[in-house]
């Protein structure tokens, strides 16, 4: 298993009229969180992605538990629990600066070749950096 | 049940360098959906709210099947299966011009007390514009 | 002088807590104005941008005179004030259904050839078309 | 004057189908900016809100030079070159990492009364904090 952690502020534009971050713009957090993962492992996405190998989101899921509000600061966990094939699954957890957890999630992806539009196994430089940690 | 169809249109700033959709955007289509599915039955979102009801969403689940497109049009139908009570549930399938189903959710809304900050069962409105649609 | 109107919902995704619609997300609709008004003139910006011609903005003003709200339908009147050249110029304002002047604003796009990156004039469809309202 | 400069990183979800930072996305990095070297100087504008005073955008300029790209880490230089009164304007300068400049923009902001609706002098607070910056 491998966790990262990360916080990020709540920005105004993503507040609602009901004083809340609005419900979409969580998946852009959760994309913040797994790319800042990544380069906690020297992986850079954007490396990857000119490389060839684009990761679009084949499902997402979201339990709100408590909302979170302008200007607050949230701690993202994120949780590698298996190492990747075809498919790699993020799991979530966000809590405000209190400790009061606001919302799981999880994000399957599935590595794309760009050439072909195939899926195709995970790069083996991101192998090579998560077997360290999955005995 | 009660169904619901719907088009719009697909914004560029909702495209993502991938030249997809990006998968955070579809929340608001989902919203655009259900909202637009109550105004269908007579029920203005807003005026609920003016009137001290508030629907946070507790649940999102999105499966992405194929990409959408800058300036695809796209259609969403959207069904409601049970009667509400606390909760209500929407199911929603996306699909392109060409019929190619692109999408699938589901979204759980918790109805909300505002003074209390509560939840309420569904207001008497929705019921009774409902229930021809069921049983 | 080309004249074209269109009208938009307030999305609740478009809000922010202070119940207005967040700066920002003018920009969103300025863009499906002009696009749509380039529909209406018969061009697919889609259509262009895949022949090899992009349109990024150079410059964008906004005055915001009074707020939208949520739910509010918009009408936004979007006007070509003179023949493009290697720039466009689109001006708009937009107004809440009570026809109150909600904000002004002006945007000018470079037209730009994608394989060399370098500014180009206007495509001649873009041209022919609008050339019967500018005497 | 006041200088304050802060850095912030492009998200996935900010790029669009050309490959560059959406033009209507810079407005959100704008607004961090400009909540941050508040910050800086002590004031938090999440309460100053809350103790009654709003800092609508009265008017916003950008000219955009040169795209932004993700996962670019984006400098913003923000200004005061006046002292506020009801009114406050912010000047903005983003660069790459490169020291490219992006992009320039300008952004007014009127100080209002919550409860009044109407337009007010800036705070005390916020004067204060500014004054010896402003011979």
């Amino acid at each position: 298993m491998y966790i990262h952690q990360m916080k990020l502020r709540v920005r105004y534009a993503e507040t609602d009229r009901m004083g809340y971050v609005y419900y979409g713009n969580y998946a852009e957090y959760l994309e913040v969180a797994r790319v800042e993962m990544l380069r906690s492992l020297g992986i850079s996405y954007r490396e990857m992605e000119e490389q060839g190998v684009m990761l679009p989101v084949r499902e997402l899921r979201i339990t709100y538990h408590k909302p979170a509000f302008y200007d607050d600061e949230i701690s993202v966990r994120t949780e590698l629990r298996a190492m990747p094939g075809v498919r790699i699954v993020f799991t979530y957890a966000l809590f405000n600066a209190g400790g009061l957890l606001l919302s799981e999630a999880e994000t399957t992806l599935v590595f794309i070749d760009v050439r072909s539009g195939k899926p195709r196994s995970a790069p083996t430089a991101i192998i090579d950096r998560l077997s360290p940690y999955f005995g």
